[in-house]
């Protein structure tokens, strides 16, 4: 495994209009590049994680993983704007010598694999065996497989959407209100908002769970109590721990990314962009995801030209995605086994 | 229709323990008392409302409809600790003289009821025709009835639940931690943590209504939007929309209240308490409530003697009980109408 660092030192336009002169990717690979550069697995990561996918995806990445380093070449780019390692609101603006902050030049989920590309080219890859990715990461991996229609021979979107929804949108917007209502977000410091990041994370996390879980998880053993409740503690617990970690500029612009997510944008409609895509595809859906419905994947399936559908259900909402290794394994090597039967049937005729 | 202040002044004791040795409540009326004193309607109102029923629910209170001053004596009481006149953290301590503010002794929805008691005696009423509520105010009704069990001929809870869940109590938890972080709730005046408010009342709207909500009424007319989208505006907007009349401190002990709600606390079990009910019961229920699912009610109306239920499917999710005055209406007056038969039934026998 390594960490490494791409620069790329032209003009590069964001969706928003602004013009950076540079910036900068962390990703990180694992295994090799095979001779004919047909083994690449590029995966996606979703909102507060980074580029070590074998770290947040243990069940999925590593040796005798579905995702093995001894048979793929394997690649994880930290998304532009996130706290760890590729261009962020912390690093220093070339044209000020202070830091971005609130000044960052936020990319869109587009603008996002936009920037990936010279980084491809540069690996030299020119085919990505398979694509993945949930959430956000899912977002990103779409916008992809329609910008390049040819370069993904598989996606596997996850607990994705085509756009983001409305009710998204709002679970955001109450977010970054809350880092608004942390007076210290107006500083600039690398700690601005942190209080208010506490608070975004705990309403972030009503949403990657549901009621049921929450009920099993946070039950209280007696009907007695009046104060104190775990499940409060929980939410504080969680807060603290993404606050450790992250930074509320990162979370603030990556949610804008989030919002601003549409297929559809600058292109014909959201249903043409989806029959642009040429991969062969497997869409994962979570029954009880409270973020992205079932419905938002059910739509990918039914509009990907020949796409596989098939939701799961699981304890944790839509944060299954991270944690259901089991059957998100068994059903990609499904899937992949019965494409690459259909491949060696199509050589053969 | 006026506005009454019923003043109690002798020791009360609550459940966290603390003594208050006075109390006052606001309360509304409508309509007469009759001689025989069995046309009372209680209605309990829910977190951020006030005892002017015939204003947040003019579908069911007023002149012509279902609840008639012509023919009911309506009252509706504030809840102690909210905003609209009743002891509130704003009032001041009259063992200080200083407003009592971080230092208000919360009452629990059980200490509400109580309340209610010696206000409800005052009035000379010792039979309630009626008692309704939804949400928090349906909390209240249930406490009641558990209470004084033979005191309400007829309940209608609706949209509410037995004891607060963990998943509720999670977006109560968030809120406060949205208050908590705005620094200014350290402050000692009425407008302390007025931006956490409007943040708080943000993660709240989402779980009033639901995923399709927010799909039909903040969808975007184009695809190519990137910023400021509808649905952040809304959430922004009904944050400043409560800020304008309501009070952190309310806000924040009024959620403590509803998330200690819980009739088995102190007694043998939730399942026997809600036996303990002798009042004819109609529980209604929101198919798509977010915040108190459909499950809470069918469990009350499963385990209540006798009770009713309706499940409707509203638009709105959780406000529904607020906004579906039609459906509501019918359900009532055919529960209304069966039992009433029953009874002269009874009688004739």
């Amino acid at each position: 495994m390594s960490l490494e660092i791409f620069k790329y030192e032209k003009p590069f336009r964001l969706e928003s209009g602004a013009l950076l002169n540079e910036y900068h990717l962390a990703y990180t690979t694992l295994g090799e590049l095979n001779e004919t550069k047909d083994n690449v697995v590029w995966i996606f990561h979703a909102l507060t994680a980074n580029s070590n996918a074998a770290e947040w995806w243990p069940g999925l990445v590593g040796e005798g993983k579905l995702f093995d380093p001894q048979k793929y070449f394997i690649i994880c780019v930290n998304m532009p704007g996130s706290a760890y390692g590729s261009i962020s609101p912390l690093d220093k603006n070339p044209l000020t010598n202070e830091a971005y902050y609130h000044e960052f030049p936020w990319f869109t989920t587009r603008d996002m694999i936009r920037a990936y590309q010279p980084l491809r080219e540069a690996l030299g890859i020119r085919k990505i065996h398979i694509g993945i990715g949930g959430s956000m990461g899912g977002q990103q991996l779409l916008e992809w497989a329609i910008e390049e229609p040819y370069l993904f021979e598989h996606i596997i979107p996850i607990a994705t959407n085509a756009f983001h929804s409305a009710w998204g949108i709002a679970f955001n917007a109450s977010q970054r209100m809350a880092i608004e209502a942390d007076p210290s977000f107006k500083n600039k410091n690398d700690d601005a908002g942190i209080e208010g990041l506490k608070v975004a994370r705990s309403i972030a996390l009503l949403s990657y769970r549901h009621y049921e879980a929450y009920g099993i998880s946070q039950i209280e053993e007696s009907n007695d109590v009046l104060n104190d409740f775990k499940s409060e503690s929980y939410q504080r617990y969680q807060g603290e721990k993404l606050a450790n970690r992250f930074n509320a500029f990162s979370y603030y612009f990556l949610s804008k990314a989030m919002d601003a997510h549409n297929i559809g944008r600058g292109r014909q409609s959201i249903e043409l962009s989806l029959k642009e895509i040429k991969a062969k595809t497997l869409v994962i859906g979570i029954g009880n995801d409270v973020l992205f419905p079932v419905e938002e994947q059910r739509f990918l399936a039914a509009t990907i030209n020949g796409a596989a559908f098939k939701v799961i259900d699981s304890f944790y909402g839509h944060d299954g995605f991270l944690l259901e290794y089991e059957i998100i394994t068994k059903s990609i090597s499904a899937f992949l086994k019965q494409h690459s039967k259909e491949d060696l049937e199509k050589e053969l005729v």
